[in-house]
């Protein structure tokens, strides 16, 4: 499988694109609106996996070359960017592309995060209205720890909520989940109900804030 | 400390009366607008701990009277009865009481459950808002399992997440948490971070419905 990481230079991006690197046989692209910054992070990615002894070629390319070369396109842009990132490589996508919306939009004060609910209902329902008829729109990966993600040593030992309308495109999103160590897909149904699961992020992000020795949290249901 | 539990003839107070009769020395008392039938379930709760060897004296009473006699009231009944709730037993608490606020607002369709967030930006401010000015709203054990709360053969290894505006009772409902085995309190913040807790219980209903084997689910941070 391809997968593409637009926004593959930013955190939750590498996150992904390391850990698909090393726990499994997909292809990871990764994108970028310039296409030297993407290289870039696909040599340290490279670097940091041959480190482990894990010799692999990572693509690094535009945001359009890599979308038009994946079977998967993750957005792991900020909610700010997914509007424009979609159009950016609309013209490159086709019914047989699944795109993946992480992305939960937040607001600070002096509190603490709060999830910012799009006018669309969720994130991910913003990004299936922007994203061309055909192609199907899967919300997963919203509330990974990005840091310990991107750290190979870090166990996870995590779950990640996948919603989607079209059920082959989330057993699709579900497996490439359950490919990474210690993250557990689950089954949040269609996009409507994609709200309650963004909105878990802010509250992560004040847990860590509030709680002395608790930081970089993913959930887990049980 | 002597613990009422406001609408504890209904799930979420039965487990919280049981586990805080069968885990600790603290006095609960049942409350329902009806005092018959606090004091029907009461006994009921009783003849439960009696058969595990634990001899405890549980009251039942009228909201009103439960209120009067309690250091911590909880106010275990619908979001949509809190208003009216806090009415009822306002002239009988004071600056020494803290009411715990549980309660979450949902709506249903066919996709799953949603959290329907009250003007006040969540129940639990709503709560604050209805309250007397001297008497200190913690929001708490929003996202329990209510079954496994009531039965003490279940294991829980969850968390929930305590917000207020006043440390001293936030601190306070946090021990009462912690004093349920397998409960771990988490601060959340200030009152103002209530709304992204009362959001995952909506959350937990859907992964239950759409996941085989994953029922009665409660949180943990990790």
């Amino acid at each position: 499988m391809r997968i593409a990481l637009l926004g593959g230079t930013g955190d939750i991006g590498e996150g992904l694109a390391l850990r698909w690197a090393y726990d499994t046989d997909h292809d990871v692209i990764v994108g970028s609106r310039e296409a030297d910054r993407a290289a870039a992070k696909a040599d340290e990615y490279e670097t940091e996996l041959d480190s482990r002894g894990v010799d692999v070629d990572i693509a690094g390319l535009a945001n359009d070359e890599a979308a038009a070369r994946a079977d998967v396109v993750v957005l792991a842009v900020p909610a700010y960017h997914l509007a424009d990132t979609i159009e950016a490589v609309a013209d490159e996508v086709d019914e047989n592309t699944i795109f993946v919306s992480p992305a939960v939009g937040m607001k600070r004060d002096e509190d603490g995060f709060h999830y910012n609910r799009p006018g669309a209902g969720s994130v991910t329902e913003l990004a299936a209205g922007a994203a061309p008829d055909d192609v199907p729109v899967v919300g997963a990966f919203h509330n990974l720890p990005a840091a310990r993600l991107a750290n190979l040593d870090a166990d996870l030992g995590i779950d990640t909520v996948v919603v989607g309308d079209d059920e082959d495109a989330v057993d699709f999103v579900s497996e490439l989940a359950g490919d990474i160590e210690g993250l557990r897909p689950v089954d949040g149904g269609p996009l409507a109900n994609a709200a309650e699961i963004e909105a878990i992020t802010p509250l992560l992000i004040n847990v860590a804030k509030y709680n002395d020795g608790m930081h970089d949290l993913g959930v887990e249901f049980r």
